[in-house]
């Protein structure tokens, strides 16, 4: 079966407040697409933070004297660093420039993913507002996901991503940051192959693999593509969330 | 645009000396798929290895007393680990069960990326074979174009993808080993967002975002779906390779 990815065209700038799935809906219809049963929709945490209002004006922000110690080894704003803190379970590494965390959520990430790049707060300029990551993304996932499928009576998924770097390897790929009525990951253990023997290694990161292909075709999401339409996901949708794909600490070898 | 990925059904079992791009071009008839400038055929490595013959019967392999060593540590097979340690230029941890190492072609992951889990030799038989990677990925990939892009009269990338497990999370995602005809890594740098601001951190992992796409359709490529054809890549093509996406030593602070 083939996979089609197809970016909502002419999504409008996110306020917050603003109804997700409405937006969603309402892009759905200018693109032409009626949802169907299995249908998975992507959202780039951008949008989902903004829409509940998760921006923070740094003027806002205190930093702690831990927060001015970071911001000093990371060559970062301590208002800044200080909300890094706040967003995050653990520190993992500090170095001019970077500053890499375990998110609350649970992930691990640069700068617990808050977003300092292109960001437009209230007042329209952009210098001293941040974004913050969804307080969970799982729930901000469901609470689209459960509007859409009362609207259109269908049952989907619905993935909300970031765009992430990563250890070993340049560039960022997008990644999942929450989820619902979807899998994490498959779990292929112990189904034969063709040579009838049993796969060892076969848990696939299902979810990260759907967010790493729409954040391909929503290319920078600042540029206006944030919604992607998925139509074709080979595995079977279940109840599932982001908790199955963050590996326990004690099985991580890189910290 | 939107993306669109699909499996080739009905692709043979590839033993080694077996022209790949005649395969993928039947498999592409069969599939009622032309081919366009600007597709993308992306290859399981599985089936690129057995190609080329990387198939290597462990009684032809005799452990170095590091090899020994390391299995001790794994609670591996020592001539497994001597293949690992030829195809490896540096050992990153550890563990039972684990074995992380640098790849000769640059790349981070478990076991050199030889696969012992359902590879079958001339014999028939199983147990004993195990499957190396390409001997240079970007290469393999640049033969198949070559001979995909002359018998077709296009322009086309070509993208080898493993499955490997990450830092942090769980589960396994496609990853690219080799590409020809298609960037690794997209700049976006400098490049102005809606509000006008430049972006900072912009540079795409676009192979290893589309290795996740495709892998998510091929599942496991020993069910028999290890080509997929993608129209729509979102990124001009270009000639790129593997050393893109490899993140430099000095760079990189999870060793």
């Amino acid at each position: 079966m083939t996979l089609t990815l197809t970016p909502l065209q002419g999504f409008p700038l996110v306020k917050p407040g603003d109804s997700l799935a409405g937006l969603v809906l309402q892009a759905l219809l200018v693109n032409h697409i009626s949802l169907q049963d299995g249908d998975v929709l992507v959202l780039a945490q951008k949008i989902v933070s903004k829409s509940e209002g998760r921006l923070v004006h740094l003027s806002h922000v205190t930093p702690s004297q831990r927060a001015k110690d970071l911001a000093d080894a990371s060559e970062k704003d301590a208002r800044f660093i200080e909300l890094v803190l706040q967003e995050s379970s653990e520190v993992l590494r500090v170095r001019p420039g970077t500053i890499i965390v375990e998110h609350r959520n649970g992930f691990v990430c640069a700068n617990a993913g808050i977003d300092h790049s292109n960001v437009c707060g209230d007042d329209g300029q952009s210098e001293d507002w941040v974004l913050l990551l969804p307080e969970d993304g799982n729930l901000s996932a469901g609470r689209i996901r459960k509007e859409l499928e009362q609207t259109t009576n269908t049952h989907l998924g619905v993935l909300v991503i970031d765009s992430h770097g990563r250890a070993w390897r340049n560039g960022t790929v997008g990644i999942s940051i929450g989820m619902s009525g979807m899998p994490g990951l498959v779990d292929l253990r112990g189904r034969p192959d063709l040579f009838g023997f049993h796969l060892q290694v076969t848990q696939v990161g299902a979810a990260d693999e759907l967010a790493a292909a729409a954040s391909l075709v929503m290319g920078q999401a600042s540029e206006g593509l944030p919604v992607v339409h998925v139509r074709g996901f080979p595995y079977p949708l279940r109840e599932g969330d982001l908790s199955e794909l963050i590996r326990p600490r004690d099985m991580d070898m890189f910290r």
